[in-house]
């Protein structure tokens, strides 16, 4: 059966789900069986994968994927890892993302105390030494990498440097930047990373990943409060035999195990990084040149996602601005910040700098009509 | 560019993930954004479509989709539709799938009580009319439809009348049956049903659904033990704007959406019904002719997976069978069951009798090596 592949009908300029090369779709067109050697073993390679991916030291940690969106993965991250007493998880957040880590824990009951500082800010390396040092009581430190609620990243390095002088266990939501973001656990003093199938690997979305020093995952037994959500379970089930312990997304797998193979053929994640902050840079200053500022300053942006504000002393609907981009086949993102009204654009995905000029034309159009 | 659509390697005699269609799989050909209005509208029209599967009174339940496998679905019926205080769920277990649901009422600390029988024969009703007139307290009753463990059909019906007449919540894990074996939730009494993508609509693993009564659904508020698996949540957020909480999987929703209306060609649960009994009477019929007896009693046996016991006198190993059967195109299943030998064969998925019938000469083949 020959099959014309479809064109996608737009190019998707979002932090994920993000636009995929045919070739990873195109893994989608089985069926493959979910439990037996072939697929045990092309999991187990997957999760290879992603630790050398995350660290210099592949061998001292363990990749445990887990079924759902990239919230599903967050979660089974702080309700597997902190123990039932005696802990208590602070939470650095400048975004909804750091606020859903803490609303995580309430909902859980987990003892937490939430640090939250200005949007456009990263969260403060100083500030967090303060608190640890007046603070006994926490055990674990949770921040985001990159903040999609603006686009903002934070010091991770810093912030991981603190975390360890008070000798804490470190969690870092890295959901949209993984893989697109050159970055060693290691180094960083990272325990556990999280981080989803639909972002800078590049695959299409149906499930997250963790990624977690052994010896600390090692101590997380009977922590869950789900049955569904327990990170260690899932753990020691795949070791054991390779399986997950409930049905996998079996064709959203395979397409992220093509994605991982073409990340490797673009280079691996330096050259990812490259392309990616060439998109982001030719966006911003094009955008710029078009009357539309960047709400974060430049030396706080990733480049992985902008925000824009509203264009001042001009009528602007981003409701009518979005279906006309569209139309021209650009989707856009809404904004979400809570002060400034803004709209935001993704670099990651399969969309190069042809893409990214393609797309400001089309924004000078819609300015000038 | 044109592609050759690869073909399955293997058919899948399993009970979800299961075989589906070139047109369904095609369906993941494209990317596409996950939060506009086309999209919205698709996921509200598939969980109109949903409803009107499941019930003869559409307008009295909501059909709440959630991201993961099956189990993830049942664990957000569990964890948000019994209160925190004042409540007590009964689990009917004649299987593994009937444990699972005791096991998620443990680890989310909701009190329980779970009668256990014979993994050969139906829950029985009346034994269940006696324990909610003995025990007071309970508020639920949970029962799996078709157990797969063994293949058995419980009488939902009967459990309904029961539950019913005791005025308790009935939540029913209709996973590998819902859309192959015609059932009216009003009819039946059932306040909650779960199932999910994989399985009798024929679509790929990513997510599971649950129709819900709408009121009791609305009196879910503020149950649930997750943030994730928040049924109430999802489902508030979804009749406001047909947005999914977080990302779902968009690819398998597609694909999902194609299914159901390849189930709607196919003549609907009915004509799928008559596709799959006619499918296991075939297997059946075939099998002990070639030696390979039944576990369970015709009676009691569903359309959907059938456990063969290991032949008597033979020598057998079903690792070499399964290879041996794989090699021929033909994927079959492990047994689960506690106290027999048995191995299993699904019925289900895009596979007819031409298909079994290819299947009996393959398993005649090894017999006769």
């Amino acid at each position: 059966m020959l099959l014309k592949i479809p064109q996608n009908s737009y190019l998707l300029f979002t932090p994920g789900p993000l636009t995929t090369t045919p070739t990873v779709r195109s893994a989608m067109l089985r069926d493959w069986c979910t439990w037996d050697d072939d697929y045990n073993s092309l999991v187990r390679q997957m999760r290879l994968a992603l630790a050398r991916l995350g660290t210099s030291r592949p061998e001292d940690f363990a990749c445990v994927p887990m079924q759902g969106s990239g919230t599903f993965a967050v979660e089974s991250v702080i309700g597997s890892v902190i123990p039932r007493a005696n802990a208590k998880l602070l939470v650095l957040s400048n975004g909804a993302y750091g606020e859903r880590i803490a609303q995580i824990a309430d909902i859980l009951g987990i003892s937490f105390v939430k640090e939250s500082c200005e949007e456009t800010r990263p969260c403060d390396a100083a500030r967090l030494d303060e608190i640890l040092a007046a603070d006994e009581e926490v055990t674990h430190v949770a921040v985001v990498h990159c903040e999609t609620t603006t686009g903002i990243l934070n010091d991770v390095k810093g912030i991981g440097a603190v975390v360890k002088k008070h000798k804490k266990i470190y969690i870092v939501d890295a959901m949209s930047s993984f893989g697109g973001i050159p970055m060693d656990m290691e180094e960083l003093g990272i325990d556990f990373l999280v981080s989803s199938a639909n972002k800078c690997i590049q695959g299409v979305p149906g499930f997250g990943f963790v990624l977690a020093r052994r010896s600390e995952l090692e101590l997380c037994r009977w922590h869950s409060r789900s049955l569904s959500l327990d990170l260690y379970d899932q753990w020691v089930e795949m070791e054991k035999n390779g399986k997950w312990r409930f049905t996998s997304p079996t064709h959203v797998v395979r397409a992220f195990i093509q994605a991982l193979r073409e990340l490797d053929e673009e280079g691996g994640v330096e050259a990812r990084n490259r392309r990616y902050r060439d998109n982001q840079q030719t966006l911003s200053a094009g955008m710029r040149e078009l009357g539309f500022e960047p709400l974060l300053d430049a030396s706080v942006q990733s480049p992985i996602i902008t925000s824009f504000l509203y264009p001042k002393g001009r009528d602007f609907s981003f409701a009518e601005f979005y279906e006309a981009m569209k139309a021209d086949g650009y989707v856009l993102y809404p904004g979400k910040t809570s002060k400034a009204d803004t709209f935001r654009i993704g670099s990651i995905g399969d969309v190069h700098r042809k893409d990214i000029e393609g797309l400001l034309l089309a924004v000078k159009r819609f300015a000038e009509r």
